[in-house]
């Protein structure tokens, strides 16, 4: 079996057993089977604690051996030093993944810890198994209604094709969570935790093929071995993107990383050079991993930097044309002929450089769907941003963005404010048509830097 | 009358007129009368239209001469040939403001169009009227039910205490959105388009006497004589805080913001420069607009620089660790007192540095309660940043930042992220005892440097 098929097997088991299944509501052990059987997993889930007979209506067993049939993954969350004798039975059960919960391991920086780590390893190694951290949130799986975390909100998250893989459970919860709140799915999303003998590379690679998975995003702390990410995401990077967001930058903050996961931070600029020339996409703050995961998730790369701006408002559109600077992005220049056609649709009020005032306009369906038409046929244009504030009449310019996302060959991404919720239907049309939108002016261009930066990479 | 007299009747005005009038759904004179009487303004409306002689059931009159009663504020919207003649008649009627909406005035770039605003500014400073504008959004006040503008989105902000003034009608609308978004309510909102008579200098001075309003956004594009604002800013940052964003960046976006507004952007270095100089925030993005001012608005500013992190999950934590330092912020030393009552207070796994790490006594009120106690009263601690991803028993640790809120001295902000609003209780619990939220690690640790900065300025 080749890590792809094992990790097919873990992100889709047939059956998962909980190792440690607790009925103390305020245990991880049963907030764990809990959200196994509350997400809908349509699988087997076998409750692990020699002490009860009963759970949720399952049956409990004493045991991972006297589980009746085959089990592919195990959630362990016992106490570390029960560990081991677990982690042993897991593999003579023939267990192809075992999320390890529990803490108490490389991260608590005692010798003890470690060792009880390098032994796990030794047996997961030998035995051809998995473990999934130790110290770690597990993982969800929307396509499959799996929730094997101890945190039920990530149940809320939609399927899609964004995978997640972080060093931090919190952080893989902050980035899944606000992935959600922008309309984002999720084909997988994962806690690594310790990395006793699953890293970043193996999983960099397997969402390099996974046919369900379109963007990565990374979260580091530390590496061990920093070259073998490396190594994955340069080929990897060829065919998908990788947005990487790396904590722990300060001197100060090596001490945090390592007694968090188990490893020291480094220096971020060594780490930075290195993302870079392996054409990963290195941004700043989860903000920035949400905005351009969601660009890259909707929209397909641009084949240049050159952006036309279509805005409603004067305001907006200046703050993203200084915002395209600061990116490295550049403001198209129209041909002659684009002007002209603009000028005709345009209002005589009207700028019909770059940016486009489509103010008194954006009520025509027609007229914003020509100065569209325009600006996509431009040679000298390669991706196009369109901005309004939410009003009425604005949203037949939305329409018309809606009508021709099908034909265009060009990325477009949508700025779309709105108090409240009120544009929620407008906005759900839009992304339906595949064009993401983002709340204010400075998003929805860094959204673009992504979608131009990763063309800048596969090229 | 003097200038705060004035404003005071131009934001309460008693009765409102709209110059232009219309019945026209798609037409602003429309627009502006249905806004008023939707947003439930309790003074009087005038709708003034010779052709028509009812609309939404008001009785409408011929000219603003022809109204029976006093008119403290008019809304003119008529094409820009013939506002001259109605602003004349406002100034012999004795109108104290009128928000001129119509364009093409100083922003067109013809000889004209100056022309006519320069004489529009003659008339109303002979007059002693204020005209906001022309080629503008107009303004909004909550406490007064009083939406002055043709966007009728504003009706939905709240009341509180943030001023905001922006040269360009779509920024105030994001900008107040957005506010609106992340539960901050608003004095005054103002689109001050062309500055033809009333000017950002005059408005910072207005706001900083004004008691409604405790913190000022501003959004500059270009100014004509830059040293006003500057010298006002300089008087009112000293009582209140003043956070500034420019847009127009780039040497060729001077062309855009002249024809956006009539005023070139200059040199951002030079602005950004007196801008510090002066006392006032400047800002980088329309997020880190919305971050600080929420933080300004709802906690006092820091007595220094040194900041103590508590989070339930070590990653997140160590992003905001990461943001402190980019931000010039300290992590906070704690004393051997604080730090052996932590360790009692924690538990065993605990690393009781800072960042503090809640994980396994998020749950215990009272033990969270003890260490935010703890850490509040450190003398080498100026302020609290408290961090958890949403979760039920989490929560009682942010149980006991409510409770706490009260007491505590230091500027504390909170990160609760939440997926699809499930932290609503939660979130309002917290900022309904003064503590603000956000939803994610940088944005707490950039409103936090917001209470820091004004800290050492007002210092």
């Amino acid at each position: 079996m080749n890590l792809v098929e094992q990790m097919d097997r873990i992100f889709y088991p047939r059956s998962v057993a909980v190792v440690g299944a607790s009925a103390n509501p305020e245990k991880m052990g049963f907030m764990c089977v809990g959200n196994l059987l509350e997400a809908g997993f349509g699988g087997k889930v076998y409750p692990v604690n020699p002490g009860i007979s009963e759970l949720f209506g399952l049956e409990v067993y004493p045991s991972v051996a006297a589980i009746p049939g085959e089990v592919d993954l195990a959630m362990v969350v016992i106490p570390a030093e029960l560990t081991l004798s677990a982690i042993e039975e897991c593999v003579a059960k023939g267990v192809k993944g075992a999320i390890l919960i529990s803490g108490g391991f490389g991260e608590v920086g005692t010798g003890i810890g470690a060792d009880l780590q390098a032994k796990l390893k030794d047996i997961a190694d030998k035995g051809g198994m998995k473990i999934i951290g130790p110290n770690t949130l597990g993982f969800i799986n929307p396509r499959a209604r799996l929730n094997a975390s101890f945190q039920y909100t990530l149940s809320l998250s939609q399927i899609g094709n964004v995978a997640v893989a972080a060093q931090s459970g919190g952080t893989t919860i902050y980035i899944t969570h606000a992935l959600t709140n922008h309309n984002v799915g999720i084909s997988k999303a994962i806690g690594l935790g310790n990395r006793c003998n699953l890293d970043f590379d193996e999983l960099v690679s397997y969402f390099g093929q996974d046919k369900e998975t379109r963007v990565i995003v990374l979260y580091v702390e530390g590496l061990d071995e920093p070259e073998r990410l490396i190594e994955a995401a340069r080929r990897v990077t060829k065919i998908k993107p990788i947005v990487v967001y790396k904590g722990g930058r300060g001197e100060e903050m090596s001490r945090a990383t390592l007694a968090h996961t188990g490893a020291p931070a480094g220096d971020y600029a060594l780490y930075e050079k290195a993302f870079r020339e392996a054409g990963m996409l290195a941004v700043d703050s989860i903000t920035e991993v949400v905005d351009t995961a969601k660009a890259l998730a909707f929209q397909p790369a641009a084949e240049g930097n050159r952006v036309a701006i279509l805005s409603v408002q004067a305001g907006p559109a200046i703050i993203m044309a200084d915002k395209c600077r600061e990116q490295g992005l550049a403001l198209a220049e129209f041909s002659a002929a684009t002007k002209s056609k603009l000028k005709k649709l345009a209002s005589a009020l009207n700028a019909v450089d770059n940016p486009v005032d489509i103010a008194w306009k954006s009520d025509d369906f027609n007229a914003c769907r020509q100065m569209l038409k325009a600006v996509l046929d431009d040679d000298g244009v390669d991706a196009i941003i369109v901005a309004a504030v939410f009003y009425a009449s604005n949203m037949e310019l939305m329409r018309a963005v809606v009508d021709i996302a099908g034909e265009a060959k060009k990325p477009m991404t949508v700025c779309l404010d709105s108090p409240r919720g009120t544009a929620y239907a407008e906005i759900n049309a839009l992304e339906a048509s595949g064009v993401p939108v983002f709340p204010l002016p400075e998003r929805a261009v860094s959204g673009m830097a992504g979608l131009v930066k990763y063309g800048e990479i596969v090229k």
